[in-house]
């Protein structure tokens, strides 16, 4: 199996750009569109929709909190049947503009604070696997590959749902395949070319190696890049030769 | 073909309660749900379709103007591509809690504003019925039926979209079959019993008549109830048992 | 100085209705005015100020994290700058309200979440000190009366804000002063006439008792009462009597 | 009096950038500010202030529609008291952030389409000089210097407030001194040298000179320029050095 790049994408909002969707849809695989909780909205969804069927993307949900102030980066409280619910709000409108296009959703992702409290709370996970299930069985969910891989394959399992897993290659990882935070100096890999040789070696090898150089065998289905950046062109460009 | 009963339901907002579903719900045929820009949220859509589904009543989408504020009875000047794209938005949204109850949505009825500019701007018209067409060509779109059903009849056609002609049984006829303005005294029926011998003249006879007593042979597929009122459920048995 | 009635008020929202302001305002001292963020909007508050300048009743800033669709009731991280500013974003707007009935903002009593946030959070009741300070210092910061009075007291003065300490009447409290907690099952007291026994108490003697019958000595400037509810009004009317 | 350069400024909004106001803040003289209805928000107002009054450049208000996904350019119907309410709203907001740094609102200039309806519409005009003069007398209202500049100048006098009459430089007039629709191709003048060219003479003879070459004596107390550009820059700094 090959790995794929995914990317968030469709981030404007109104007369606000956000990123560089033109130059970018072309060059990545899978492309995770904001759902108008915490960017896009219904003309800019209908527009992205048709750039990424345009490139043969892979187009996945990137459902949020509802927070366009805090660009959903910020955990808001709910039930878990508003999770449920919010999940299926935005998934369907965003499978309204793939259907009016003759294509279709195939994964979700959540985005920001949804996406880190699903890998925290085992609840909040079974709510999103519960709103996917309830729709699509069909639709993948997105998660971070670490070190309890296989109790969320368990879980997910039981909401017939199938799980892809993403790898940051710019970020580094403890020992025990979970990453190292972001409050320490070293989370984040400046140097593009250590990216690079990263990603090279998850492919051909299936492993990275952790701050210790222990080497990690972590699944990876696909590589998540950032678009929203001046140099985040070029870098992608630089990953996509690691790759193919 | 029996002449059925819609309603504007699901029109709360959060910890604002509109209406009285529950008890409303039983008595109609036809439940136009909020999709979240006039009113509702992801929450409130959840349990109305559920709601909907357990008393058997038939599911359309309300779709507004983005306007919360004004309850989307205020017109905002949308391009054609907007309009397919907010109608799509919330044709899907509304379309995913269907599907997770195991039903869908069966016709879509714009709200407020929206269903006066597709009543006069035919290009407003044509967007609607693009998006719904565009989505699924078995969902019907509901207008108000008057002097140019057929001219409607011919445009949808060409989008391959059923009609729905609604009337309303508490509003004044003026000879050519259009409503009497609002701004006129007597555009109101104030008279419940009134109200319920027009609905039995219409499904009897085929017609109604007008302001000057002249017969109007009205298509009459749906009559549109309020639901937000303090009288609204005992005028609706009233009207049921006229009906049926 | 007598104790005064303080209720939150002008929480509808466009058309949706809350409570009953209309009979209510005549009944309280002191009225805690939502700013738009969690209810109320520009035309619900230009219409709450003319209600509260015609019964002569003090007016307060009743400020929020910004979620309409939760009602303020949910936390949302903001740094201290974003404190800062929300608060004075919903102080001016109230104000400018007030300045054109010509009266003013008396006191600010952050709303839901931000309240019981600037309750457990130093940093962020200096935040709101800081905002109003910069603003006006002659408005007063209504705060939960409770067992770190002197300390709520001291940091006050530095930013050159008085208090206001309020005092829920139908609320039990532990022997160290503090509220029992929502999750206990007699955190609130439902017989009407205790409540009104309490604030007599309170009023006479400066206390109340605690769940284990010690007498707390809790300086109360001010008693909450809610008006959302049904009963609302006929249980303020029975506080009232035991107050004046 | 001296002709100054008032441009709009702080139409940031949560993560999305707008313009470039650190660079343009020292070259103009008066800055139209963002409320939060069309653009901006309390974080982008506290730091767009503090900017404003770096600089010593004077604050305007920029009230708009509530509109963020339209940016405030659709018309949305509202009563003259919801006008009144939302002026009074953001005027009061803006207000706080510059008491908190020690400065004032000196004016108010509606935006997009407000700002239109108010010179179309009599009614909207006084709604807006009410709200203005139940706040503060001393605060400005800027409009578009025309034609019917006495009868304005009348009105405003019955609300004791101050008209600032604005020209725009890059625009075509007609000979009774009113703009050139934009659907004309002449509407804008695109030659940048033309446009300072413009200015030097209104500022020292007093006139401009419309499309049939006709002179046209317009009051222009400030003129309008436009940073939302990658040419604002250089742009603005032009017509600086042929105003000063």
């Amino acid at each position: 199996m090959a790995i794929r790049l995914n990317c968030d994408m469709g981030e404007s909002f109104g007369v606000w750009k956000m990123g560089n969707d033109e130059e970018i849809m072309p060059l990545i695989d899978m492309a995770n569109l904001a759902c108008g909780y915490h960017a896009s909205d219904a003309l800019t969804m209908n527009r992205t929709v048709s750039l990424a069927k345009k490139h043969n993307v892979t187009i996945g949900a990137h459902p949020s909190y509802q927070d366009l102030q805090g660009f959903g980066r910020r955990s808001i409280l709910c039930s878990l049947e508003e999770i449920k619910s919010i999940i299926l709000y935005q998934l369907g409108a965003l499978s309204a503009f793939c259907k009016a296009h003759g294509t279709a959703v195939s994964y979700v992702k959540p985005h920001g604070a949804l996406y880190h409290d699903m890998m925290r709370d085992e609840n909040i996970f079974k709510a999103i696997l519960n709103a996917i299930s309830s729709y699509d069985k069909n639709i993948k969910l997105m998660i971070l590959s670490g070190p309890k891989n296989e109790a969320y394959d368990y879980t997910s399992k039981l909401y017939s749902i199938n799980l892809i897993y993403e790898v940051f290659a710019d970020r580094n990882y403890n020992d025990d395949g979970s990453l190292v935070a972001r409050s320490y100096e070293n989370a984040v890999i400046q140097d593009e070319l250590q990216v690079a040789d990263r990603i090279k070696l998850i492919k051909e090898r299936g492993y990275l190696y952790s701050t210790n150089s222990k080497k990690l065998f972590l699944k990876a289905d696909s590589i998540c890049v950032h678009g929203d950046n001046d140099k985040a062109l070029e870098f992608i460009k630089l990953l996509r030769k690691a790759l193919y």
